[in-house]
């Protein structure tokens, strides 16, 4: 195998680093074209929202399946910034009051509590916008085609029938909107809704910039849905072992809702035995790539062997 | 002059027919390719916050604009359903109690009042998201260069820059982020930010449509500015002058609240002499394009004359 565990912790850490710094060249002060003003408590809110913080999953899925797809720089960088919005301002509306109600985010006050209720939705409402913005932007990729078929994508899988769907499906499996007892097909479709679809398309969207033949990106597909799996039962084993101090934020909150999880379903072995499963699935996808893929093979692993 | 007043009304209601099916026919409860479902709860909500209502004005100018360019059918319509999904998702979000804090919008209750908060939150939401997923679906247009154009033009008038920025200005203008007492170029700027982006992008994607050239997209963004700065001086005097139940919401708010005006600013007969000098500005703008253009130079008279 060409790679090791160095290899890719340095690979991540280096990913983090563009990355940050892609998302403040996005959002500084300075108005871009075609907009009139950038307000700057707007400003301040969606940078506090948005930088310094997490692992960057998602925008080092978008770059490393670029790679193997042959294709490196701005493009793959602001592909996987415009997924980080997306799931930045996902975080910050399902943290309001009349949502999931946390004070704490990676170890922060969150956007409605270092600010107001008011900036906070429009924080997520501008996060999203900005998303498409930049990916439809020519500097993402001079072909209209590559830039409108990643906007699709993201829309698809954070739309009505993807992550906002789930997010309203988890509000429904608290009972908020009548009695609710979900059964394991139910707390499936809910996971890949919620957070399967977008991690899947962090992966995809590697594949549309290297506009990869189908078999390439049916194989990247089946990859990021697994791995999106992967990442919701390692969650939920998490979330029923870690400490907040560790997370950084509330566990057990699901329990505490009367949510099932996955962990409830299949017990602690059964979900842990899920996990190696995925990740074998994972490996299988990646089979024709050969030792190309090796940082894809890890980041898999790296999703459920993660503590945070 | 080849219109008449009776061939305008008689192709606003015809677009709001259209309008209407091409909305109903996106937000039905069958889940589209690459969605995994629909939950109807979110589903019921959407169609409660979009169909049947508004005199859909927005799709109007993008289908008028369009013909004018030479296209017509399915583009167009797609193209104005999205600027109308977007603008409804910014009228359930602006009407939040944290936000306007508004319990009727054209007579009926708002979302957040006929459901929740939570789902008043992700309805408007998944609103913005659908208006980028039907702009970059090939229904709209077969060329994707025309796609990913509609996709920046609609982020930019419609985020931090255009109109969340302009709604980020109008919570501060209420002194809830510390002093405002807002002048008179910094009212023009809340308002061309907050409304008159979008009507403009109304009118620039039919430009976008026909891939005119820049002479001719130039004249329609001036015509498309024209009248979004008519239809908000026409606004402000509107709540100054009409009653509640006339307009289907509450009236007289921005005083209530402290907010300067135009009407204030300029007084109720300079804001009506504005209205008229805005009136010119967009036929001016329009002299190029002969009689083709009437129904857009009638369409500015309307905004200005309309009684809600």
């Amino acid at each position: 195998m060409a790679s090791s565990i160095s290899t890719f912790t340095t690979r991540l850490s280096e990913a983090a680093r563009i990355v940050e710094a892609g998302l403040q060249a996005l959002l500084s002060d300075k108005a871009a074209p075609g907009e009139l003003a950038r307000p700057s408590r707007l400003m301040d809110a969606m940078r506090y929202a948005v930088l310094g913080g997490g692992k960057r999953l998602r925008p080092f899925l978008t770059i490393e399946a670029a790679r193997l797809m042959g294709v490196e720089g701005e493009g793959p960088l602001r592909a996987g910034c415009a997924v980080e919005l997306l799931h930045c301002y996902s975080l910050v509306h399902d943290d309001l009051p009349s949502m999931d109600d946390d004070d704490l985010r990676r170890g922060r006050p969150t956007v409605h509590r270092a600010y107001d209720e008011a900036t906070a939705i429009l924080v997520g409402d501008a996060l999203q916008t900005l998303a498409f913005e930049v990916l439809a932007d020519p500097a993402t990729s001079s072909d209209p085609a590559v830039r409108s078929g990643l906007v699709l994508g993201l829309a698809r899988a954070s739309g009505l029938g993807g992550m906002v769907g789930g997010q309203l499906l988890d509000l429904s499996a608290e009972g908020r909107y009548g009695p609710a007892e979900l059964g394991e097909a139910e707390v499936r479709l809910l996971q890949m809704m919620k957070t399967g679809a977008i991690l899947s398309f962090s992966v995809e969207a590697g594949a549309i910039l290297g506009q990869a033949d189908a078999a390439a990106r049916r194989s990247l597909v089946e990859y990021g849905r697994a791995l999106g799996a992967a990442f919701q039962v390692a969650d939920d084993i998490l979330d029923r072992e870690a400490t907040p101090e560790a997370l950084g934020k509330r566990t057990g909150k699901d329990r505490e809702k009367g949510k099932a999880t996955l962990v409830d379903l299949l017990g602690l072995d059964g979900a842990k035995r899920e996990c190696r499963q995925l990740v074998e699935k994972a490996d299988a996808a990646l089979a024709g790539f050969g030792d190309k893929a090796q940082i894809l093979r890890e980041a898999v692993r790296f999703v459920v062997e993660r503590e945070v």
